[in-house]
């Protein structure tokens, strides 16, 4: 493993020089996490379609576990376990209009990783960054536990476990645990742990902050630098499910799915499920005894369990829901945590918005009323008087303070935001569906898929990484 | 499928062109011959080691369910179920001496296979093309059912179900069903199905016919032009086993393995089975109830049941052995057929050479002696003396003729040369590993392998083909 452990330092010291934050000693959030053997057990994999634009280059890296989609180019980085996802990467001639100005896309856009470290890391696409509009780049970054990159250009940042940085621009940032930023450019900024930052420069600011000895119990580092907590032990939990999944070289779903729906390969569905129309369930979701109504999604890394989806339901990339009842078009933040039990389940009405990074852990029978917006953090039915407001009622203000959470600007951009930016979700991921072309989604659009698997080399000085590979569409 | 038809066409209408011989309607024998759905359900995968140079180039071809090494391109080809073993590939440097004269390689030898279409077929190089030391070449050909290509640059050729070209050059050749040739330049050559054809030019010839009456039932073309017989019958009858090893994405063999042995993931080892030191079971081998004594090695496709090795035994590709007793360093050459029961166990002593293309279907029990040369139909002692003798008493011969079989000049460089090649193959395999770099072949080399899958595409125009694929060696 020398090469490999040539490059682990190599990036470890892009990372430190670009952070310039002295105190940051980004070895140890690196040295041993992942065990040595798991470059050579864990294979990669990456997805062909019909309908995908394709192109993998992965040079000098080490990839186990991670699954790729569309044009993605991995160069001396080290991804573990993570989802790289292009699914919406625009096309060559596309006109992107950022920060006011048209700029046409000369080639088509992709993923680029470079230096960089991401462990279970999830990068979805969808950016707008002015510098690189063809690029989507993530470049001398680390990038931990079930962190989110979406959207998101991220060069010289440390982005801890269960944060996630959405459609903004970071360059030199520290993202602290279970964050969820989305406010424009943040070069330089440190986000402490658990906050929540929604911010349209001159149009409004949400700050929601999470209770540090609250969040210390789902998640925080351990001496160690390794992330510990409730969050943790419920992934860990159910690690072990997914095993059969990965051993088998073509997982089959036992489960009559609907010919306009797409349950991958590569989740779990188990115990008393049912699937609707226009589904999308994605790899790495888990789905236990639940109910999808038709045009609902399960993303990345998502659990769904004892729960019913009434239809149009999104689940974002590592929302929990568990022992809950969603009604129609409800939608469930980045890392929420909808925890209800058997005897406290969790009712949410229809056309809520639970924000992203919420955690309702409920210990009495919660119920939410119709079109509510939802954060931070709930207990008890009570708990929703400072963690809920009525959207109609939120988009007529122009500030609010409630708890732990502040707003300012305009109510209503944020709410037709939000609103506008879950029926993108819908449309996407085909739950419009009408069996016209222009209506399909991703549910749609994944149906004719096959993968190719990667692994590392198993033993000598090159020892968990991977060749140099080139994959590009056939043409006539 | 569009444009795997349009392949499918292409390769048909090249071979046609190249064959020079109109009574050959290729496509009779190509059409519909895969089902289609297999493109998509049976992957190709290539494996990674240490000791092997790396490089593979896939271009707008279909490769399902084949299995590549060493350094091999792919180019507007259907390979199906096909083994391309590129681990006896010549370095750049190497100096090889052919025809006479000293040459150079100035790159990396590398298998080239274009405009062809293989089926089932054993690709092993270690060739001695005069006109391509770099290429190992297969183009415009047409390659069947269990077929063998060993060390034969093949151009323009159709070879027929369980043929071996073994050592030679075939342009534009013909080579029936279960014929085995190993004859020099066969240019235009057209070979009967059944002969078996050992020439040296200028030191010695052998020639055997097998019965056509007896062949049929063993191998022959139905009207159809699919090929049918016992040997068929016998390789369906054991596909079903080797479906959970293809179905598991890192197969695991329940067998205690000396460290100095490889058994490979993709071989089928089942019943009560023991292994020795030095031993390599190849992918595709079939192992049941068998013991593989040091320095024994069963090669892709061969199915040893119910028997035992006493050590350093070599199991060509295609060699079937079953109800038997080997004794140490005998040989079963390419696609023999020896066929014991429990009631007719058949022994063969020591150092005995089983020639290439035997068929040994024994009504009742034989023992072959120490020391034999055996080809041709056995099915009764009584059968040995027209088709074995001593290779001691052989050697001092320049001509023998006995039953089908006639030899003419040195009988003495035909023993040293099977003798020598025997040496080479267990050398190569590791056979003779005593800890040294020096001594380590295949089952020594092949230790830290990984492998890689190849699907192709699941839809659309595309369907059945691969990506363009790229695959290179790390450097620093």
């Amino acid at each position: 493993v020398k090469q490999l452990n040539n490059l682990i330092k190599d990036i470890v010291n892009r990372i430190t020089a670009n952070l310039r934050e002295p105190d940051m000693k980004v070895g140890e959030y690196v040295d041993g996490l992942i065990p040595h053997d798991s470059h050579s057990i864990y294979y990669a994999f990456y997805a062909l379609t019909t309908e995908h634009p394709l192109s993998f280059q992965f040079t000098h890296s080490s990839l186990a576990g991670t699954y790729f989609l569309g044009k993605c180019e991995v160069e001396l980085s080290v991804v573990y376990k993570s989802d790289i996802r292009g699914d919406e990467l625009k096309k060559k001639g596309t006109v992107v209009k950022v920060n006011g100005a048209d700029l046409e896309l000369f080639q088509d856009e992709r993923i680029s990783i470079r230096h960089s470290f991401l462990v279970k890391t999830l990068v979805h696409n969808n950016s707008h960054d002015a510098e690189n509009v063809e690029i989507f780049r993530i470049l001398n970054t680390l990038s931990l536990h079930y962190a989110n990159i979406h959207g998101t250009s991220v060069e010289g940042c440390y982005i801890a476990p269960f944060a996630t940085v959405d459609l903004c621009t970071c360059r030199n940032c520290i993202v602290g645990d279970f964050s969820y930023v989305q406010a424009g450019d943040l070069s330089g900024e440190r986000i402490e742990p658990g906050r929540i930052w929604i911010r349209q420069p001159g149009v409004f600011e949400l700050n929601y902050q999470h209770d540090r000895n609250v969040l210390d119990k789902f998640i925080s580092m351990d001496a160690n630098k390794r992330p510990k907590g409730v969050f943790m032990d419920f992934c860990e939990s159910h690690k072990a499910e997914f095993e059969p999944v990965y051993n088998a070289a073509q997982p089959e779903i036992a489960l009559e799915i609907p010919d306009t729906s797409f349950v991958s390969h590569y989740s779990v569905v188990k115990g008393d499920c049912a699937v609707g129309e226009n589904v999308l369930v994605a790899q790495r979701a888990f789905i236990d005894n639940s109910r999808l109504g038709d045009g609902s999604n399960a993303q990345e890394n998502c659990y769904i369990i004892n729960s019913n989806y009434e239809g149009m339901n999104v689940t974002a990339h590592g929302g929990k829901v568990i022992n809950c009842d969603l009604g129609r078009k409800t939608f469930t933040g980045f890392n929420s945590f909808l925890h209800g039990t058997e005897g406290a389940r969790v009712k949410v009405g229809r056309n809520c918005v639970i924000m992203p990074h919420t955690i309702i852990d409920a210990v009495e029978p919660i119920e939410i009323p119709d079109g509510s917006l939802v954060w931070g953090y709930i207990r008890t039915q009570e708990d929703l008087k400072n963690n809920t407001i009525a959207l109609e009622e939120f988009s007529k203000r122009n500030s609010l303070s409630l708890g732990r959470m502040s707003f300012t600007g305009d109510a209503e951009a944020f709410v037709n935001g939000f609103a506008h930016r879950i029926e993108h979700i819908l449309e996407e991921n085909g739950a419009y569906f009408d069996g016209s072309p222009e209506t399909a989604g991703h549910a749609q659009k994944t149906q004719e898929v096959s993968y190719n698997t990667v692994q590392a080399y198993m033993g000598g000085e090159y020892k968990g990484l991977c060749p140099t590979m080139l994959i590009k569409p056939l043409t006539h």
